[in-house]
């Protein structure tokens, strides 16, 4: 185990596209300006979230290069380099670690279904020992219900017993607290975030490194609150009151509901956009959403946000 | 829909890999060509047997131009080009068209899960309007065991309804003779193949095409007999055979055990090497498997094959 990399509230960024699907770099990185601006520790771009996966190589790539470039420290990103081949995770990888990002969330291989641990650890072994660097910092993404192939803590337990300054934390995308607790307890150092703030307080009290959240996104500021004030009488009410706002933006599809909070905030229709097979909220459903945040007193507005957080 | 492209038995040829773990060029072809002279109609290369997802995109093109200058036919092939974004998707799909072949067979997009169908309708739709081209057909891959989303009865009627010309026909992998049933019943004139060949005969007997199937790889002279006999009075007792021959080998795991199978018959050690996240057979299991098949009188060997059939 190492120092802590990352700590706090990191958030996977959306991903702006045009009208023709392309991804909009400019609104990109205006976007994650705005999200490091708010308080974000951090910036874990290309997840589920991000559509990452509905981007092609040379996409991340370069959108990854644009913010850098445009001066967000490459420390601060954790961008997802895990892919279903050893080929196309070793270039995601090999190229945010030529960058100098702090970390990269690793999914696992994850188009066959039923796999062994021993053929994940082969897959994540054979990127770890061909990038042959200490500057590489693995944080094992685990989200079931999307990837269908789980980070076992058995996995986890063979991953640090052979890597154990390359595999340095995990993302806990489950929603099953009795699994992130278990992480926890079973491996106290390892930097193990929660996969939404729900579980933010819960997290840092058992000694987890803190959440990363694609909720993140329209609620960074508050979100760190928690974080910020994880210790003190104020943090259960901090802790509901995000809670409240996770759950009201739940009820629909997480990164369309996300997209339109971003369209709305910037008044920018595109931002609404997102690639097949995700599909927009319908006009309805978007209204909708609009008036539950607001009946709940949220806006995207910062200083709102921080008035009612 | 239009004339047959394709029908009888389609092999997706494993693909074999390097102590180092890269594709075996020279070992991939000679496998490709056998399957061919042994009576294979064609040849679906990049599929799930073949690990494609375990591939880069440039791993894949470069074998694929490597099969097409080895002299097999590129209207015999039907390359599996479906993937999670529609660039990577789109890069295969162009590829394969600018050879010739004569189909591509395309999985859904396959990270995200409890997508719509109007979303996975309109990640093909956009492949097909960017490809723009009356050579492209496309073979729909429904694998729900694997790809955990499914294509529909009614994706294939929005399919159909918007692409006639070019979405021709379908892999169901599914393992459920019901959904054949149903797709068989519903879309006559579709090329409809089972993904295995337990259900050969009852496929052909409700109008479809045949099959793609992984065991093809290593009894390819026998399922062809099935298909070449499937209206004769000997049918049903072909089809028991390969049902047999199916059942055996699939008491392992499918993709290794075919290695190991291929390995011995060539008695190349390599065969059997498999890319993570699978991983090879143990020792026993190889000996247990190749005991199993000795038990019931079958071999690799062509003449062996086709006496026991």
């Amino acid at each position: 185990m190492t120092d802590k990399n990352f700590s706090g509230v990191l958030v996977p960024a959306l991903t702006p596209f045009g009208a023709d699907l392309s991804p909009d770099k400019d609104a990109f990185i205006k976007h994650c300006k705005w999200l490091m601006d708010q308080g974000a520790d951090g910036l874990a771009v290309f997840g589920t979230t991000s559509e990452a996966n509905s981007l092609g190589l040379t996409e991340r790539m370069t959108l990854l290069d644009a913010l850098v470039e445009a001066g967000i420290p490459a420390r601060k990103l954790m961008p997802g380099t895990g892919a279903c081949s050893i080929e196309d995770s070793l270039a995601l990888t090999q190229h945010a670690v030529d960058l100098g990002c702090g970390g990269c969330l690793m999914l696992p291989p994850f188009y066959y279904k039923g796999v062994s641990d021993e053929g994940l650890f082969k897959a994540f072994a054979t990127v770890i020992d061909r990038i042959g660097s200490d500057a590489l910092k693995i944080y094992l993404y685990h989200i079931p219900p999307v990837a269908q192939v789980p980070i076992s803590l058995s996995l986890i337990s063979m991953l640090l017993k052979h890597y154990p300054k390359t595999v340095v934390g995990l993302k806990d995308s489950s929603g099953d607290w009795d699994n992130t607790k278990a992480v926890l307890t079973e491996f106290p150092g390892f930097e193990t975030f929660a996969g939404s703030e729900v579980f933010l307080l819960d997290t840092l009290r058992n000694g987890g490194a803190g959440c990363i959240t694609a909720t993140g996104n329209a609620n960074p500021a508050g979100i760190r609150k928690v974080f910020t004030n994880w210790q003190t009488d104020k943090a259960d009410e901090l802790q509901n009151r995000i809670t409240l706002v996770r759950k009201t933006i739940q009820n629909y599809t997480l990164v369309p509901a996300l997209k339109v909070l971003i369209a709305d905030m910037r008044d920018e229709a595109s931002w609404a956009i997102v690639r097949p097979p995700l599909v927009e909220l319908s006009e309805d459903e978007a209204k909708n959403l609009l008036a539950d945040l607001k009946e709940i007193d949220f806006s995207l507005n910062t200083d709102d946000q921080m008035a009612t957080a």
